[in-house]
């Protein structure tokens, strides 16, 4: 099928078919110009510095998104030269890059790389790192500018950005002659508790303004696309309400186990590494009010408006709408996939949830009545994060009038894989009976603006060097979603599993969660 | 892009993606048995009876669609022999049929083939007929059952009804031991005092169900899914209001000129070849109100209700509102073109309109206020009919704030070619800039449903045949649309042409037609 890319508005008196009225990648040019700065990356020995961090940077220079005056400084507790965490890096990026990766443009890169080793509490280190950035800043012109990014286990979050603040590193947030942000990684919290208290800590040292909470989800180009969907067209915001909508599910599905992070998973659960935060954040896109405008807070200010709008289960209720399951052993891909329990680092009795699902209520004028049905899970039968609005049967009085076979209308967002969005509608089936049959329309990001799609990652690093916090998490987003979260978690460690919480390896999770729908008529819905 | 075919009403635990409850197309065989009768072909010698007809005839024998009991009479002045009428239809068969054609299912339908001759007002011709169908009836079993297709001059529709009713070929009404039916080719009168005046006539000879008004258009495909998409989908009835259209479009183009019909042309004219019946249908099905069922008479119902509240012009309105064109010189297809006036069998200072672009008015609840445009034309740049509906824009306050471009949203509905149906919607493009840029979804019909789609002749055959008058156009119907054109005709017929009416062949008419939508800073819009 093709696409096009006319603008409908513009027609002449020859033809119809018409160009857009300039190029609007073109547009890119009009964007401020980044600031220069200092990235420190603590935590620079680490996966997500390999595998994304390092590539992101890497493209984002390709693309011309850096700033010209730039360097990134690797602070970890191993001991290592320039030189080698330069050739370290090269090799990553050589491997998880989406761009070309030529010796010109990787030596030009690289070139920008510095390693600075110290431990996380050891406040000497944090004193050496002042001279070390200084001299930086006078060979790179990097201006004073900073940006921390806090790739760490959370128990370091409230340390480093002490120590930081102790030794001078944050500087107010009103200086208007040089900036200091700092990025953290999730979890922000364990629960809501804990939540408070972070916040507590990193709000001694860093304004909110400051810090800059990451959700890679919301660097996804489909996620952001969300609200392009949403508010950049007429025919949506209409049907976007509960006269029209019968049910929104989302469903993070992952077939991989918990691989190496036995240690990590024990601590946290699917709930804590999925739900709390990208699949709220995902939740909270999809069904909030129209911000005024595209401003950070205007955004936020919705988010929170909708995650606050989100009931509150009731202790009984809990046990109803709010389901875990853990999985057992299975086949995942044709082989076989080992049980949760028998995990390396993981407690073979473990109480820890590897799969959720929940039935939410939203209670607003928008979304009163439209039950929101959510679920996420570790080795279930293939990765796929998708949203799918389902809408209300039409009156079944004029097709297939006899037949149970009227398949309701639906808007599913693809976030991964192959992200997209597709519209499921009825059509006539061809022929002389008055048959009809549902069919899917499909836009696939990457058959339309071809391969190379900027990684979340980049987008989100970028957006922080520009200064823009929109897509990440204000505090009160955090905070309201451990609202709902928490004492879910808390009613759940109380019990051990029962039997029928455990799933195959390889399944769609617990039969409760299928249930969970069938109950009010309903069912799972993916592409 | 993909499209699929899953009912995502069922889901099972293991997977997601699920086969259809049971295959739609067997449902074929719950339709009703197509009754034994004899369809006697007025004009067998057309290039209708040839190219259209007799191929349909032969498609619907091989799907099955066609009674067990049947027989075709073609009746035409020329002597000919059944022998020579089922070669030269054979021949036709194999250069315009959508089937393939091996010999035995040519010789099994040529069997079903029968030639009379006889001048359409020759009462010894009617006489005769009795016993030479009679004699059918006891050969095949076809037990009296009569369709009576005239595809003549519609000068002849009176006579022939005249005659058929004379010599005891139509039965009453109320028959229940056999049923006679007769259909008619357009046009229904030459305006509306000559359409009141035909329907005066038939009404003498046949009850109003026992006339079929063919319009080719209602049998085709995408019409037909023109009521599926509005009705058997629940996102779009939501939309389908003067809340969100902008403005409704719909273009008849053809890149052909008027080829050998002179003479029809220069009795006829644009409005009366394509407008008045056609154009109107499409439009009456895009914009009717849902009927409460799928009977013949609550979608006509609908039908007349629509076109009895499009808002007549006043005669100053006219010229304001109701632009006509005639062709001159110019290049289509890389090849010139003649002008209308030099084409053969026309005169060299005609009057007639090959072009017409109106802007009409609605004049409901669900309408009030969205213009409707529409166009059609001989030597246009290309054949298409489209059906364009607009919506408004968003609000323009999130995206793109600060550049004109901002694309409105669009449904267009391909009726010709490559039937089929497009979205365009606003996406964003990917990188760290909020821009966004309109894209496309497409539905082809062929492309999900494979090539062999019934041409619209067999549809309105066989549903004559089951005696389904659903897809013709019922008296009102016609009136009404006589009584919006009627007045428009008379108006242009007393002025000659101007110079500014005049358009080049291959282009989209005249200058008049884009003016009349930019001054209301709109313009034709088409895939």
């Amino acid at each position: 099928m093709a696409m096009k890319s006319e603008d409908p508005n513009y027609s002449n008196l020859k033809g119809q078919t018409v160009d857009l009225p300039e190029d609007l990648f073109a547009q890119k040019g009009k964007e401020k110009t980044p600031p220069p700065c200092i990235l420190v990356i603590f935590g620079a020995s680490g996966d997500l510095t390999k595998k994304k961090l390092i590539p992101a940077l890497y493209n984002l220079m390709n693309d011309g998104l850096l700033p010209a005056n730039f360097v990134c400084v690797g602070f970890a507790r191993r001991g290592k030269s320039a030189e080698d965490f330069r050739k370290e890096m090269s090799e990553n990026i050589k491997e998880y890059s989406r761009s070309k990766t030529e010796e010109k443009e990787l030596e030009m890169f690289t070139e920008k790389l510095f390693y600075f080793q110290s431990n996380f509490d050891d406040d000497q280190g944090y004193e050496n790192l002042t001279p070390f950035l200084e001299d930086l800043d006078k060979k790179f012109g990097t201006n004073g500018n900073r940006i921390y990014y806090l790739s760490v286990q959370p128990s370091y979050f409230s340390v480093i950005s002490d120590k930081l603040k102790a030794h001078n590193h944050i500087y107010d947030e009103n200086d208007k002659e040089k900036f200091s942000r700092v990025i953290i990684e999730k979890p922000f919290g364990h629960d809501l508790a804990s939540a408070q208290n972070l916040q507590k800590d990193m709000t001694q040292n860093l304004s909110e303004n400051q810090i800059y909470r990451i959700d890679h989800y919301l660097g996804k180009e489909t996620v952001q696309n969300l609200l392009v969907f949403r508010f950049g067209n007429s025919i949506y915001e209409g049907l976007w309400n509960n006269r029209y909508v019968d049910n929104i599910q989302i469903t993070v599905g992952e077939s991989i186990g918990i691989e190496s992070r036995g240690a990590f998973y024990e601590s946290a659960g699917l709930c804590r590494d999925i739900i709390q935060n990208h699949l709220m954040q995902v939740l909270s896109l999809v069904t909030m009010e129209p911000p005024t405008s595209l401003d950070a807070n205007s955004i936020r200010d919705e988010k929170v408006k909708l995650l606050s709008a989100i009931r509150h289960y009731r202790d009984d209720e809990i046990e109803k709408y709010a389901l875990r399951g853990q999985y057992k052993e299975g086949f995942v891909d044709g082989e076989t996939a080992k049980a949760y329990r028998q995990e390396e680092n993981v407690n073979p009795e473990s109480n820890v949830e590897t799969f959720a699902a929940m039935r939410l209520s939203i209670d607003n004028w928008r979304w009163a009545g439209v039950p929101i049905y959510i679920r996420a899970g570790k080795r279930l039968p293939k990765r796929a994060t998708e949203v799918c609005v389902t809408f209300k049967r039409p009156p079944n009085i004029l097709f297939n009038k006899n037949e149970t076979f009227n398949s309701p209308n639906c808007f599913i967002f693809r976030i991964q894989p192959n992200e997209g969005i597709s519209i499921r509608f009825n059509s006539k089936v061809p022929g002389t009976a008055n048959l009809i049959q549902p069919v899917t329309m499909d836009f696939q990001y990457e058959s339309f603006f071809g391969k190379g799609v900027p990684e979340a990652y980049e987008r989100l690093i970028h957006d922080c060097i520009m200064g823009d916090n929109t897509l990440f998490a204000r505090v009160d987003e955090s905070l309201h979603s451990w609202e709902f979260i928490s004492p879910i978690l808390d009613r759940w460690k109380e019990k051990p599993f029962t039997e029928e919480e455990f799933y195959s390896a390889g399944t769609w999770g617990p039969i409760n969660s299928e249930l969970l729908l069938r109950e009010e008529k309903r069912s799972w819905k993916m592409l």
